[in-house]
């Protein structure tokens, strides 16, 4: 027997995220931190249709609302569903909470058609993915994928309200959190689906894609110093203009990015000093993000890149200084769960397309741990975190029929 | 009979630069702004210099010391030699004030000789080039060129003093202004010496140079307009980047003007929005510098950077949009001072070498009303508006000595 879709499931699903939105502290904007009493009320929300959906449910010890769908039989593997439901300030409706209220979707369908996997089924809804009020940032997913470290609470907010404080307030008990833990050899993977938050898909007229893997990042701070002089007096050929050096730097990072495959460079910040209007730039600090899907292919930009930059700094007298300020070897998501959903995706009638992902999420807590994989969802203009954040429920829908083929195509072990 | 030099001429010109240099609102560096109590005993010390070469001294309405040496004969016309005492702020101790202590060494030479020449010379001490306290600048210059307005001295300073009220106090009668202003058929030219503040001269191993024009300046205020982004999630290829955009701009700006004679075109300022390290620049804001000797170079320059900055802009798909904020004609220097100066360079044994001025100066305001010249000097790394500033004795001497012989060959009147 197999669970399908009926008309309404989509609309339900838009209309969950409406409602969720509703949950804010800002009334007509959203803004939801993690562990505020608006999350509160959200997770409680949250929790409501996990029960309705036919899940039991339970508040962890660092507030992921957790729905458990029993497997067939007793002792089986967890796949686990999900994503987060704390928000950037003034964010979208979909960034997250997509992925939650898709995961409860579908659990009410395969519910509803009494359709048992060989696997259990928990959709988690994590509540510390933006990182916008304490430092430091996926606590939920760490817990549950067991690496989370007792330091990673003993930090304060703007307020000087410490995590575990505020997770006592909330209900839970941080002490606790160790049991948050599941073993690898419990899970057969981690399924998330996201708002894409960039215009891959919207450019290639695809309502899904399947990520390859969440980026590997650097960043670093780079100073370049010439010599700063008067507008007027020194001629063009005397000068080490700082900042027509940063700006030969800009131009190779778009250029040795848009070479290779799935790269991006950003610079996003850039000062000139003395910043006067007629005085030639002595100094110019600048930005550099980096990120691909690998973090070799991260490594070899940057090697190209520092090889142009220092090329650059040579060949007009000025002085390059760098420091890396950022690292994150971003992961690879699981080749069999990504085989697994480009048959789902292709059964769908959607021509599979594979991706990398620029941002994090909280997929990136399970590697090493369990297989994670991210079917990432078209978004209006590739824009998010922004009230602006937009997605169709044809997408939507598209999304919920892809991931519903897909766990009822699984095995009830990883394959070895 | 030939005024000439002798030994210690310079090495007394450069003490006096020093003990001028003691002037000053701050001790241990040197601030002089027009119209402070420094710059009153700075122009008492100037006026006693002046005496003891065998000037008459006068204080004008607006604060320029004038020292006048008769010529030969009486109603003849008048030769103007002189720069500005006043100073930017931790100023150099050259800028200015060499130009005016040097025309009182040359009258002392000629005075210790018992030579007059068939002008009268007057060393005029301006107190307003540098522009600091006040809004407007060239006050003194331009009320000996008679085109001064009354509305000039109608400005307060931060304090909210206005120039009126601090030329009572410093001893003048502003309302007497016009009374400063000389009529172009009484006078024979205006002669300024004056450090570089560039390094031109020293790149070429040259003491001095002939000034061929003031140039001139455009400034212009720029806005590029692309579309912010995730730093991570939007791939080259679809990215309106208004970083790399800017930074095209200003490496055109550079080419343009390299390609140009004597042009120079300076990015000074930039700003990126939001100037976050993970975002793409969604706006570039950039200042642009731009001179050139004749207005009509300049105005061609502008064209192909214009044309440059479109053509970029157009590429990819940013939007541009600019502002000029400021707009200066410049002045050509007098071709017969400038010939009869090339002729006592090379007398002097120095390699006659003529280079425009970036910069402005107060042989600006003579501009229509008299034929102006002026000598530049050396300056140690082209370093100006600096305590760093610095010229040699030696270099000193040169220029002394092209002067005395400038000065000793000029006809009576302007050539027709």
């Amino acid at each position: 027997m197999t669970a399908r879709l009926q008309p309404g499931d989509a609309a339900r699903l838009m209309g969950r995220l409406e409602e969720l939105a509703e949950f804010t502290a800002v009334p007509g904007q959203l803004t939801r931190l993690y562990l505020s009493p608006e999350h509160r009320r959200a997770a409680d929300r949250v929790a409501e249709w996990m029960r309705e959906a036919g899940m039991a449910v339970r508040l962890d010890p660092v507030a992921t609302v957790v729905g458990r769908y029993e497997g067939a039989q007793p002792g089986a593997r967890t796949l686990l569903i999900g994503s987060h439901i704390d928000t950037v300030r003034n964010a979208g409706k979909y960034d997250g909470n997509l992925g939650v209220l898709l995961g409860i979707s579908l659990v009410e369908v395969l519910n509803r058609a009494g359709v048992r996997l060989p696997f259990a089924i928990e959709v988690v809804a994590f509540g510390d993915e933006e990182g916008v009020r304490w430092p430091g940032t996926l606590r939920g997913s760490a817990a549950i994928a067991g690496t989370l470290t007792a330091n990673q609470l003993d930090v304060r907010d703007a307020d000087g309200i410490g995590v575990r404080e505020a997770l006592h307030a909330f209900g839970c008990d941080p002490d606790d959190f160790p049991s948050a833990a599941m073993l690898p050899e419990a899970l057969l993977g981690f399924l998330e689906v996201h708002i894409e938050q960039g215009p891959v898909l919207e450019a290639r007229g695809l309502p899904v894609g399947i990520v390859t893997a969440i980026a590997a990042a650097n960043r670093y701070a780079a100073t370049i110093t010439g010599m700063a002089g008067h507008a007027g007096t020194v001629p063009m050929g005397l000068r080490q203009d700082a900042l027509a050096a940063a700006a030969e730097c800009v131009l190779a990072v778009e250029r040795i990015c848009a070479a290779g495959s799935d790269m991006v460079g950003t610079v996003g910040r850039i000062e000139a000093l003395p910043g006067a209007v007629n005085v030639i730039p002595g100094e110019v600090r600048f930005s550099l993000d980096l990120r691909a899907p690998a973090p070799e292919t991260r490594d070899a930009a940057w090697a190209e890149i520092e090889a142009a930059w220092t090329a650059t700094a040579g060949r007009r007298g000025v002085r390059l200084a760098v420091e890396r300020t950022h690292s994150h070897p971003g992961c690879a998501c699981s080749p069999w769960l990504m085989q697994a959903m480009e048959g789902a995706v292709r059964r769908a009638g959607i021509q599979p397309f594979r991706l990398p992902s620029g941002a994090g999420h909280d997929a990136m807590s399970f590697a090493g741990v369990t297989g994670a994989a991210m079917l990432f969802v078209r978004c209006k203009g590739g824009i998010s975190h922004n009230p602006a954040e937009s997605i169709t429920m044809e997408d939507a829908e598209a999304a919920l029929r892809v991931m519903l083929d897909l766990v009822q195509s699984l095995p009830p072990v990883p394959p070895a």
